[in-house]
């Protein structure tokens, strides 16, 4: 609360600005976060529409037009940010800071580069813009509470994560030997790459075992990971049940003031007090 | 049930009628479902099997019979439904109503209207029909627990497909960028829809990347997907087991006043006072 | 407890036999049984390897001769149970019976038929054998607990079944309107069974979508396939909890015997006595 | 406690070795561990380039220098390992200890044999390193968690492998009746890898049903299979909840005797004493 408070600035227009471009309680507030991510929606579908090369030879003025226009508006609501924010600083080396950064500047920049591939490279920069579709979460109250069931399963997600690379990299040296190079399992890093194609049951078929023990492998490997599909399933299901209960008992303890009993709690759970 | 009464209509036969079409709750309502049901199934597959050339070209007089038969009867019901409800034009421009109307408008179409491509989309309107089928639902408790929980965690399903959508892309843009034209990644949204199609473990593998980056981008792509779809099932298994334990024990110990009564007692399992 | 009783025939060995071959409470008929399922899986494997035509061709006459062997062991055991059982038609007519009789006929019938493929497809009957596994799974408590649960979901995945059978039914006739024959959906079933390639997430890639709204369109049945599968995990995980729950608590009310409690009862929930 | 106090060898520097190599309670052990984890990595990550033909070609000296390094130096901590315990031999034929040997002897090997497919296949085996990784785990709290749930599941497991190996056999077969060998379905074993291709969702089109009976086999194969897979979760969830709440409640009240406490509860939260 005081870091936020100390944000504010002093002036009152400076004050009010910051009040509807970063927070989201006034009903200005809450319009101008809707009108922006169907701004940066618009935005973004500008940015695709032009990279179709059909699209961009027909209409290429226009969507040029419409893109200098979302840049011009991007950069006005940086500048604004900048200047009703107390702590410039600490927002423009914030994460939505750079990213509200980065996707201006590829615009700016094609001025002075020259076109071809390297442009095309920047200019795709400006599809970061629709991370900034996330900040849209703190409206959702049930966003919340997905964020706090996978930080609860962090951990155990990554034992999950550890064991499934340990496993790919042993079937996908395993069917190196097994397939080698003449059926496309020309490296251990490429098979590893059909290994994860194969255990997450994507299967694209385009580097598949020809051998009858390469296939046998590559059976093993898919009822591997269609069985161990379950472990991360169960994991973010028993932390969303506990979480979502939590959610349910929002009582706070009128004597300790702490929360997080629950729903069956007839005591405070740390001092003892009726609840 | 007001609203429901009031489309009664006051005639003797009408009300019979509307009773048998409209509600399952009586022997002959409930037959008139279970046969409406089959001759629907029956009718979808008439409409399949003529998009078959070889059934097509063997058997057209046979299947066009068959269709036609079909309309008739769909025609007479639509007819008797208008009839017998007592707000025809509510009814009429209801969505079963709009579907009821528009899987019989094709046949009668292809009287008027030239044969070729035109027409073969019109008449695979008549397959609408099918969502006919969804009607059945009413007639089992269970869709009602299911409806109930899908419909529970609608918000927390927003947030998850906004996530997925924004994850989509991002990747699609950056395997644009290190794959390129010449490897089938023509454009940013065919790249998305690799991106859709990898995250998803679909993997059809008609674009698949060929450079290094690339494989190695798609394959967090892909543990990305496999890991992600822990959260949709986390999110349904838990608003069905609530949605399943509300269905099951509403009832309340009248002498010790605690709940969590399975479906089948008789007597508190807490103190042993008859439910 | 009656008609098993019933069933075991007056003479002593008969009975003896009955004992060792259909039941798996005593020594003799767990090693019994333990001994028919590997011999079945070995016998599969032999029909499994004679099907491999290089196999075939090289170790014809000992995989006949194995075969001939296992066929034997498998008439001497079926005449065993036809003879120790009391009602022996009851016994050949029951789903086992006939699984167990059609397993050995192809065999004898390889004497009187001519080669070539309707021989062969006769002869792939033998691999019926390895239904018999599944008579196994009365040795482990675990299986009942699964099929208790799976038993108690057959109404909800019905409708989760008939929902996803009417949306692939739409999907597929959509995307034949869209793409047409030249791109491979040359008539609606087949436009069906790509929907369900695509929705079920298996994306063979044999047949894909070449249009943009094609690849809209796919791109729309992925999404939703990849979040309706929570559907039937979280139908499954909620009736496997509860089934799990039942067979935690197996304390039987001494006044009315009957079982089911919660693990949390202190008093019979049927007729109130004190556990 | 006592097998493993006997393990700690009696003189002074042994135990201190002991201690930071096969204990992570002391500092000087825990950043052991955390060095060997990332020495592993790396000597894992230099196998891996070591097997790209243009990095070998280009880089091969420098690689071969730097796996020399890692060989001397996981020679270095066997023979430590060796000593400091006290029962030598019970380590050497340990899990781990086969693990520790088998990763070093390859580049040993590599000094007498020839070149060529054999000694590649040699070499690959120091990739067994990765399971070393796997060591890592009992510094996870959590990963307890997932293995003790994994083991309560493993009869449940069996019994749903064993109906999909079921499954698949006699899917196989059919697909191999029906569509036969012209289609790429050539023997029975081979047919019984597509089923397994299709039922676990990985799809790769490598072999796909031509024929329209093969292809409506394979949908319902898929559904099948994209059902089922609610199986194994809902296994692994249902025991991993368990497991979760016992590593979270395991306190008694000893006022009212309750339990169900969280892991932070100072007070019990029925009768408010403390715990």
């Amino acid at each position: 609360m005081n870091s936020r408070e100390s944000n504010v600035p002093r002036a009152r227009w400076r004050a009010r600005l910051h009040e509807i471009i970063f927070e989201a309680d006034t009903p200005a507030g809450k319009m101008f976060d809707v009108i922006l991510i169907w701004v940066i929606v618009l935005s973004v579908f500008t940015v695709m529409l032009e990279s179709v090369r059909s699209l961009r030879e027909a209409h290429g003025d226009i969507l040029r037009t419409i893109e200098w226009g979302f840049t011009l508006l991007f950069t006005v609501e940086y500048i604004i940010r900048l200047v009703c924010v107390q702590k410039a600083w600490r927002y423009a080396t914030s994460f939505f800071g750079i990213v509200d950064l980065v996707a201006i500047l590829p615009t700016y920049l094609s001025l002075f580069l020259p076109g071809g591939q390297a442009l095309l490279s920047v200019r795709a920069l400006r599809l970061l813009r629709v991370f900034r579709v996330l900040k849209l979460a703190h409206h959702v109250k049930e966003a919340g509470v997905l964020m706090r069931a996978l930080r609860a399963a962090r951990y155990k997600f990554t034992v999950f994560i550890s064991a499934v690379l340990t496993l790919v990299v042993i079937l996908g040296s395993l069917i190196y030997l097994v397939e080698g190079s003449p059926n496309g399992f020309t490296s251990i890093p490429r098979s590893i790459y059909w290994a994860i194609v194969t255990v997450t049951t994507v299967g694209y078929g385009d580097i598949a075992p020809q051998t009858n023990v390469g296939q046998f492998l590559a059976a093993i490997a898919m009822l591997l990971g269609y069985a161990i599909i379950a472990v991360p399933t169960g994991i973010v299901t028993v932390e969303l049940d506990r979480a979502s209960r939590l959610e349910v008992s929002t009582q706070v303890c009128r004597h300790c003031s702490r929360e997080g009993h629950d729903a069956d709690a007839a005591h405070c759970k740390f001092c003892g007090a009726k609840l």
